[in-house]
């Protein structure tokens, strides 16, 4: 066990951060002599056993953009817009801390306590160290924001969560590490967050929002506070995570916020005063005590004392906190049984634990959320699709990034292309993870402001591809990325008669890729990296595409192939323009058919075929080839009138988060579609143009088993003055029943029933929106132990469900013209400089199907092809002869069931490795196995001199992780241990991830 | 001079307030070891001499009552109408102060950091002890409040600030005494208020509005810094006060506000953030420093970094300002000219002291204040009438009580009837004469609190009086007082067949005052102090009294009679019912001659006869029967229009604030009036009634030289929904061509002019309000050198104006439907549970007729008679035989230009002692001249064991007072000392106001 010793330190060692944060500012190592410290559970403060103990948790709630941006709320800038400034936040809490020991803070949102530590000088560092290690400001949750939990990928939230608590590790130690999880705002709660945070470490997660039905119902029942079993693939405890449904939302009780932003009247205790109000401040809240303790089990209560950017004057707050614990605990004396105390949420679920209660299993998870009867919180789901497009693209490029970091080695950062960095992109990208960023619901501005910061985050990657590129390839050749290609603009292409493509694959299997790419000329030769002829068609631009370009291209063609790509490698394609065909064929294959069409219809490959009716232009069915198996399918396009809010039952528009349609019907945008059929050896795929504002191709790619629906709308018109929410229905014969599957967070599965939920006994009010779900990476429907399972891979995080028996919908573009009155105070109406008239936004889904048994093995993989796109990029001409052509850093491809989660650069000897089974444990005969991968020869070039297993996030080694077990009312999960079969063996079970920092030399 | 030396040690001496604060809150000494502290003007930050110095002086502008009562700022209560909280404001300043010792802030208000203090444990006092005493925490002003300058008597100002400057000496000692006066807010600036100023020893006057013409003028001539001499009758420099014109009002320059209340865009200094703003901050602030420096004299300038309310979270305001004082003056090096400092206004005069100027010499005062061309900010001089009087009546029980705790001893506080306070009635008064409060230009609820106030003030107030008498009587008869005599409501006299009525008269020359009780029955007689019978006559009570009672009295008659009462002393009367009158006339004169009047109608006593046209029942005429001069007369009501807001040449509507006729020529309430005549020989009156709403007594009782006009309106009818600014105007022959005189808060005469402004060429633009001036206690018309001066004294401060040529308008009461913009949002509309349909108020004005030069000798005794009018007080049944009946607390009267100013209770074994010359340099010849009092003799039953001498406030030994001297442009006075006679005998010249600390045995 050498090696594994090698690293088995204290987490203060992770702390050379000269990759990290070292490139902002300087970085102490995490405070020396933490023995004397007592924080954490040892610095709770101590509770009355007899009394009814009421834990005040002071805290503020700072959103990572909303209605300003990050950094206007940091600075406080735009106070027209909304009064919050974080800098202050901070300055007054650490001030307030000091002037009595019994306060406590708690801050969760590390981007902007990172912000403000880098501006503060070693004195006032010292004081907050010590604030810290004494447990007085305690860190909860912790990641770099309080991520959205329906439109993240986990893949994003395990990297945003690792980039905030590791600030934290590096900054204060153990003392630093968060106990708690701390989801007080997000708008529903997705399993595999809890799974997530089980696998972190937490102790336990608090959140606020909960559908008024279901809280309701546990309130009733004592089941606010629960254990919740996040996984059905984990053996547990692993995935289980002790639950706390919050009191007031996140809000203080009723009549005692004393922040800056509230009125409620302070303590006025001076008798020579007018209006002493200290008796009435004292029974008022002796009332809501009493009232809380009847629907929590325990003689422990929580009131979160704070609220969306309180504490800027923590004075407020604590001069009359202060005062509300000095006089209602004065009462004790009068046989008052009430004891308030400061607290922390770590220390209120302390006395949780201690209480050695039982408590209510859950297994399913806490969508849709709604918070009155016609309040679905379902919109956001699917709202601001292209920066939804936009943020899970840029993850792929992270992670590209990351793992061309550590093959290229130094010189990535500092290299032939100048200096470029994964902090940039990596930071943009945990702040685009926040519940208002990739959720859709922030303010237009605060929309644009996180795309500028992945634009910013693209550039400073890209150095560092450029630079790894030149050194694994040994070219030194200028490379040119095409960040617009969906679009097919790409000027480089476009004027270049000859160049290379590179194609980058971070995936740890070797890829087949279709390239379009942007031409001007009419005929061009491929050849592959070992200078074989590779096949390649040049097909007409479409017409939607030259409009949705808007002058940033004018490409006429587009040149089509499929590439190869090898493991975490690339590969190098050789294109030359060839002489302009003359009219004569030159081969069998070489020209597209092309036309209106006419009479059958059918796309296919050696895979699938898709047919569709002549007369409508619509589909009509799909084909698996292989399997033989077929179905029904009707595909179209349809539109919700989005509620204004003038109707009798409610006042509830459709808006940026709220989903309500006015009808439960869709209208259909066009029962037919002119259509134009393209069949070339390469791909074949029928276009069609519903309207002005629709139009779609539906395509096959000759070696793809997923039909591809690409689609394109906007921009929606609203001259009618009518809100539109745009679905895409597919109709087939599978008998579903309203049953469907959608996955969370682009992980597990879960199975959802129309109109059902499965803790309580729903009463429905919103036939359409109050069946969405999330569909984050995939959805399916299919009649277990029949033969038809359709799959959807998205390539984006929508919203969607399964209205009538075999269908399933997929909401794809809102426009809207009213705000929800959820404080974002804008409707979602998307337009900019170039889309005056409307978003245009496109987008693709990937159908497969499949017998239910094999589905996972093909939409497993094909998820995670859509989430890791390969990153495309140019050089000019022919590749030097010296170049190698291609790469693969792995020495052989990974099983089917491991997927290559994490590869990034730690330290400058160290890199984090997360290697993830990608199956639930039901869902494939194959590949729902155990599978073992030996760390030591894994890598190609990488050599591993020895390695530590950590938690998730990696900031706590692995064997120091114990938390608290809970006992469920139903059986006790009996504790299994599992033992790798050596020491560079590990062996990876159903949707298990493994997080390694290994220690390499390249 | 031993008795002298006695008292001659530091201001620390001054410090046990056994009798004040001590009361509420136990108050250490002044600091000991003040030598080694470095206050005042030595701690003032170092300047760069070459440079233009920009002095940033932050503040907070805390209203003692405005939107919210005194208690609600603050506590911070009551923010959803203002976020507003002074503890918390003091808090966070300390606390900011702390952190960079460059920082400063000045204090003002010292109502609220008395409350604030009290509350505080001895650390923090000791830290803000170091503050003070190290100049960094200054005050400034240092008033129970700013008062305001229109509506306040000088009485009720000299003893506010005394009040609120003695508890900061007694607090911090030399420290603490505020070098400049700041009176920031006030809507128009009084003479007097300078001339108090100067007296006190401020060095100079900061305030921030003037009129827009006025400082278009001074900004070209670089005069809004200038030397006042506030006085034509004091000797300079004793009534020179240097006055500056701040820049911006009281606020920040534009853009550089960064309190919580602003929105300004913070200092983004971190350039890794976005919107990094350091070099535009800077850019911008240096144009706006050019720009001043450009309309002021020196290479300093001022700028107010604060505003109402400001720097609740200090941190936000001195995080920035420290960045802005470093990134500006970190271009010093780049060869910027412009160096920023914390500073104060101190600092700041005396910069402005050492650059060695001359400056303008100004004499007249700053009213009228209008801020654009129609919005002249003349109505608050009559808005609120009914608060203006209470508040100018309860001075005069503050007077009477302040004397009697001295005359009466001990025992006055703690006594037979109780213990009571003269503190309470002090504070109350204090509070009253901020500058919303008086000035009638807080909300209505506000307004309910200052009477409420004062109400409690006069409770604890009347048991010391109870007392008191109780002493010097020899009685131990229980005291009632009855406070509604002007409304004819005293239970306990309607209800008493016989009674003694004690008068106490707190002048220090005897009167002669007309009684007039409500009784129910109809003849009494009435025996004095000898023993022998008075005269006294029952009238029926007026209908118009009837009215306004409200169900709060029912007597149907009014017992009149005339008593005499000595100098700072009393006379007991003793009343009872006679048999009723049984239809024979039992005297000559003893019953009134009533009914309505027919023929020829007039009015007369020995001294004036007042003649009416019987036909209108308008008076006609006036005649001085003693010098036989006669005017022509006539007099009405007539309202003005408000205007709401609606016209083409702006839409500012009358307010609480501002006066703004919808036209300029008032309507009249009626042409005629029902009359009727009483005469009696003890008054005669003619009663008129001229509408519903307005109606009149014209009364002359038998022993007085002045005309009553005493006048009842209201409720002013609305449902026309116009609001009405009802006037009373006097119309004569006099040829005064819009020349007229007005008061400066009580003291001296204001020489106004129609349209005429002394010191600019007036462009006017509201003919009417713009030629408004506060009348506080008089107003007169003359042409000197001719024979007739009428003479009008008041009973409150009223806005009036001389429109027409021998006319005098008084403004008496107001009814607005519109709010005036400036802050208040509320219309000036007073209603109340008893008057829901509008506010009705009495009130008298008192006319004279004399030749100018000897008009002074009526109006000036004949004003402090009104001012200090005498306390009646009642016991049941016959004196006891062992009272005494009358008592005088003076040797003999004062002579007939000294008034009796202050008398109240300093230490155990010291009094307050001031004396005044009532008369200015040029309006008598045989008053105004130089007059001499022995102070050794003054008293009748107090020893005077030694005295020593104080400026006006009473916070420096006179021979301390050591004020800054400024060079004006023209010439500079010689200074003058006067020598006193003897010891004991101390002289007082015209306008004169001598403050003593007397060491005195009981």
């Amino acid at each position: 066990m050498a090696a594994r010793s090698e690293h088995l330190h204290t987490a203060a060692a992770f702390c050379a951060f000269s990759l990290l944060f070292c490139a902002v500012s300087s970085f102490p190592l995490a405070p020396e002599g933490k023995r004397q410290t007592k924080c954490g559970y040892e610095s709770c403060p101590v509770t009355k056993p007899g009394l009814l103990n009421v834990h005040l948790v002071p805290h503020t709630h700072d959103d990572v953009g909303w209605l300003k941006t990050v950094d206007q709320y940091f600075y406080g800038d735009r106070n027209d817009i909304q009064h919050a400034g974080v800098q202050y936040i901070l300055d007054s809490v650490v001030d307030q801390l000091l002037k009595n020991p019994d306060r406590r803070f708690i801050y969760v949102e590390t981007s902007f306590f990172f912000r403000w530590w880098k501006q503060q000088g070693e004195e006032m560092r010292n004081t907050v160290r010590m604030l810290v290690n004494q447990g007085r400001l305690e860190f909860v949750n912790g990641g770099w924001c309080m991520s959205d939990e329906a439109a993240t990928h986990y893949s994003s939230v395990i990297d945003q969560m690792t980039l905030g608590l590791r600030f934290l590790n590096e900054t204060f130690g153990e003392c630093g590490r968060p106990r708690v999880a701390w989801h007080i705002d997000p708008f529903g709660h997705a399993r595999e967050h809890a799974s997530m945070f089980a696998q972190m470490g937490y102790d336990g997660l608090f959140f606020g929002r909960v559908d008024y039905q279901d809280r309701d119902q546990r309130q009733k029942s004592l089941d606010q506070e629960l254990l919740w079993r996040a996984s059905d693939s984990l053996t547990p405890p692993m995935a289980d995570l002790f639950t706390g449904i919050l009191p007031n939302g996140y809000n203080p009780p009723e009549g005692f916020c004393w922040d800056q932003s509230c009125d409620d009247a302070p303590i006025r205790d001076d008798p020579d005063l007018e209006d002493y109000n200290v008796d009435d401040v004292v029974q008022r809240f002796l009332a809501i005590a009493h009232a809380q303790a009847n629907v929590y089990k325990t003689n422990h209560i929580i009131m979160t004392m704070g609220s969306d950017f309180q504490y800027e004057n923590a004075n407020l707050w604590y001069k009359n906190l202060d005062k509300l614990i000095l006089y209602v605990n004065r009462r004790q004396s009068n046989g008052s049984n009430v004891n308030l105390l400061y607290s922390t949420p770590s220390c209120y679920l302390q006395e949780l634990h201690r209480a050695n209660q039982t408590w209510a299993l859950k297994t399913d998870d806490f969508f849709p959320y709604a918070d009155d009867a016609h309040d679905f919180w379902t919109g956001y789901f699917t709202s601001r699709p292209a920066l939804k497009r936009y943020e899970r693209f840029s993850n792929a490029l992270l992670q590209t990034c990351n793992q061309l970091e550590v093959l290229g080695g130094p010189v990535s950062r500092n290299g032939p292309f100048g200096k470029g960095d994964t902090l940039t992109m990596r930071k943009s990208m945990a702040v685009a993870q926040h519940h208002d960023a990739v959720s859709g619901t922030s303010k237009q501005h605060v929309a644009n402001d996180y795309a500028r910061r992945l634009a910013t985050g693209w550039n400073t990657c890209q150095v560092v591809v450029s630079n790894s590129l030149s050194a694994l390839s040994g070219s030194a050749a200028p490379r040119v990325y095409c960040d617009l290609l969906n679009i097919s603009v790409c000027s480089f292409t476009e004027a270049s008669p000859e160049f290379t493509v590179t194609i980058f694959n971070p995936l740890g299997r070797p890829v087949l890729w279709p390239v379009r790419l942007p031409v001007n000329g009419t005929q061009y030769s491929v050849s592959g990296p070992d200078g074989n002829h590779v096949d390649s068609q040049v097909v007409p631009v479409s017409g939607s595409t030259h409009d949705v370009r808007r002058g940033r291209g004018f490409a006429v063609n587009e040149l089509v192939f499929e590439v190869q790509a090898p493991p975490l490698g690339f590969s190098s394609y050789y294109v030359s323009q060839s002489q302009e065909w003359t009219g004569t064929k030159t081969g069998p294959e070489s020209r597209p058919k092309t036309g209106l069409t006419q009479g059958s219809l059918q796309i296919e490959n050696k895979f699938l075929r898709a047919t569709f009716d002549p007369d409508t232009g619509l589909l009509t069915g799909l084909m698996n080839l292989e399997t033989k198996q077929k179905i029904d399918l009707t595909q179209n396009f349809y539109w919700y009138n989005a509620s204004d809010g003038n109707s009798s039952d409610s006042n509830q528009p459709s808006g940026a988060y709220i989903f309500r349609p006015n009808s439960s019907t869709p209208f259909v945008i066009s029962k037919t579609a002119k259509t134009q059929l393209i069949q070339t050896s390469v791909m074949q795929e029928l276009r069609q143009v519903f309207s002005p504002w629709v139009s779609q191709v539906v395509r096959l790619y000759s070696g793809s088993r997923a039909l591809e629906l690409e689609w394109t709308i906007g921009p929606v018109p609203i001259d009618d003055d009518l809100g539109k929410e745009v679905i895409t229905r597919l109709d087939t014969n599978i008998k579903s029943g309203g049953v469907f599957y959608t996955d969370s967070n682009g992980r597990e599965l879960l199975r959802r029933r129309k109109d059902f939920r499965p803790t309580w006994d729903l009463k429905q009010s919103e036939p359409i929106a109050g069946n969405y779900y999330p569909i984050n990476s995939r959805a399916f429907i299919m009649v277990r132990d029949e033969e038809n399972q359709l799959t959807v891979v998205t390539d984006r995080s929508q919203g969607g469900s399964s209205i009538q028996n075999g269908s399933l919908e997929i909401m794809l573009h809102r426009r809207l013209l009213y705000d929800d009155v959820r404080g974002v105070a804008e409707p979602l109406n998307e337009t900019s400089a170039l889309f005056p008239d409307g978003l245009v936004v496109r987008g693709s889904l990937l159908l497969s199907l499949d017998p239910p048994k094999s589905a996972a093995d093909k939409h497993r993989p094909l998820g995670q092809e859509t989430v890791l796109q390969p990153l495309l990029s140019f050089t000019k001409g022919k590749p030097e002869a010296s170049a190698e052509l291609t790469f693969s850093g792995l020495q052989t491809a990974l099983p089917p069931a491991v997927h290559l989660l994490t590869l990034s650069q730690w330290d400058s000897d160290s890199v984090l490795l997360r290697l993830e089974h990608q199956f639930q444990s039901w869902e494939s005969q194959s590949n729902s196995q155990p599978v073992t991968i030996n760390l030591q020869k894994l890598f190609s070039t990488l050599t591993v001199l020895g390695f530590s297993e950590l938690n998730l996030s990696a900031n706590q080694w692995k064997e120091d992780m114990k938390r608290f077990d809970w006992t469920p009312k139903t059986e006790k999960p009996v504790q299994k241990t599992f033992v790798d079969p050596s020491f560079w063996e590990v062996t990876l079970r159903p949707m298990e991830i493994r997080t390694f920092l290994l220690r390499v030399r390249l």
